[in-house]
């Protein structure tokens, strides 16, 4: 028996969300009966987040045990001729520590949140990023961005839903970056140690406030102080959000 | 009787083309249907080249005659709100002169044609690049895109089903940009006056013919001398095609 780390990718559109449904099609279904197909045994497997409906993965990386003598090399070909989709697609795969987990053994999570700031919307990126047709401030939802970093308790940036014992995060890195990809698209670019449900949308939607002037970015310590949902933005929708890259500890990758 | 001159962006993955058809959906027929709508008029419009089935414009000038009293720069908008698609988008919209046609009034066309070059297919490239698994020779197609700049027959370079008076164009850029939005990703830019009927593709093909090493880039220049459509590479497939912009004389927009 062998412990296997898979790197995948995924257009979250069409799914409802990471985890297995009984009555919807989710990313892990599709994943677990391709690689099932593939060895040939029952997968069952542990991914590194659960994302909502709609989300999407630049690199989303997930673990599973087997007696295959694929090499793990190979693996991603036979995962992407054997899924009968193009949204979902294997980019890596290796062996690893019996004790390594996707989700239990990350460092930290990135994720990208995108925002198209244009009174058009774009074909291009209809899916995948959050039109909004009137003008933000992104110089002040970049100084609102850098309150969100250190630790802090972020319970009101919580939806309800989740199971946590506590809701203390630590973000590492959070910025907006103006003119990412397209000159009308926005970006908030967030690393934290690991998130409470639907914080990072909370946050988008916070900063989002902060771009329209409905709250300073002075007043972002204190909104985060009190702890109250009601205070923080509205959950932006899940098609402007990717998860962008997970982070390990050397020795487990 | 006013003419106006209508820029838009498509995703073309859904339609047969650009030009209308009796049988199959194109971006002609909902634009048309559209400002049909939007007047109250019957409108019939001129379009600036008839892109095939599943190619892409990021920037698609049309002109039409109206005797419509709606602001010019309100048009877009009510476009936006009347198409009933979100894969085709009103950008910009003006009155011009008389004689203005977004066809024969254009100085030149810049196309991008995206390859996929990695071993693994992108979920989110997949309807917007070509996918070629084998490595390609970046710096060889430099060589090679260079050698179709200038005035040239371009004969060798077009499919059955154009109808011209002559088949030379003046190629006013052609180069090979590595690493284009994503690292896996190679693009090929290209500007002319005017091109012949699968130009773009074909010289895409040729120029991937290169980097495999099928063809030398120094094989370019008598490729085109002889004319022949054997000598030169397969259509490369619509879907990394894009119409990036039209430019027209100055007094015309």
């Amino acid at each position: 028996m062998c412990n296997f780390a898979l790197e995948i990718m995924y257009d979250g559109t069409a799914y409802h969300g990471w985890q297995r449904q009984n009555n919807a099609l989710t990313v892990q279904e599709i994943v677990e009966n391709t690689l099932s197909r593939l060895t040939g045994e029952k997968i069952s497997v542990c991914g590194c987040s659960r994302t909502d409906a709609g989300v999407h993965a630049l690199s989303y990386v997930l673990n599973f045990e087997s007696h295959t003598q694929i090499p793990p090399k190979n693996i991603p070909f036979a995962f992407n001729n054997l899924s009968g989709v193009t949204d979902i697609r294997a980019i890596r795969c290796k062996a690893v520590d019996k004790d390594f987990s996707a989700r239990f053994s990350s460092v930290s999570k990135t994720y990208i949140y995108k925002i198209w700031n244009s009174k058009i919307p774009n074909p291009f990126t209809e899916k995948y990023s959050f039109f909004l047709p009137y003008r933000l401030n992104a110089e002040a939802m970049k100084k609102g961005a850098e309150k969100f970093i250190g630790t802090h308790d972020f319970a009101g940036f919580m939806a309800q839903g989740g199971s946590q014992k506590t809701t203390v995060r630590t973000v590492i890195k959070c910025e907006i970056l103006e003119k990412y990809e397209w000159d009308e698209q926005i970006a908030l670019i967030i690393e934290a140690d690991a998130y409470l449900y639907n914080m990072v949308r909370i946050i988008a939607g916070t900063l989002i406030d902060v771009g329209t002037g409905k709250i300073s970015p002075e007043d972002i310590p204190e909104i985060i102080d009190k702890r109250d949902r009601t205070l923080s933005g509205a959950t932006a929708p899940p098609c402007g959000l990717f998860l962008k890259e997970v982070r390990y500890k050397e020795k487990e990758r």
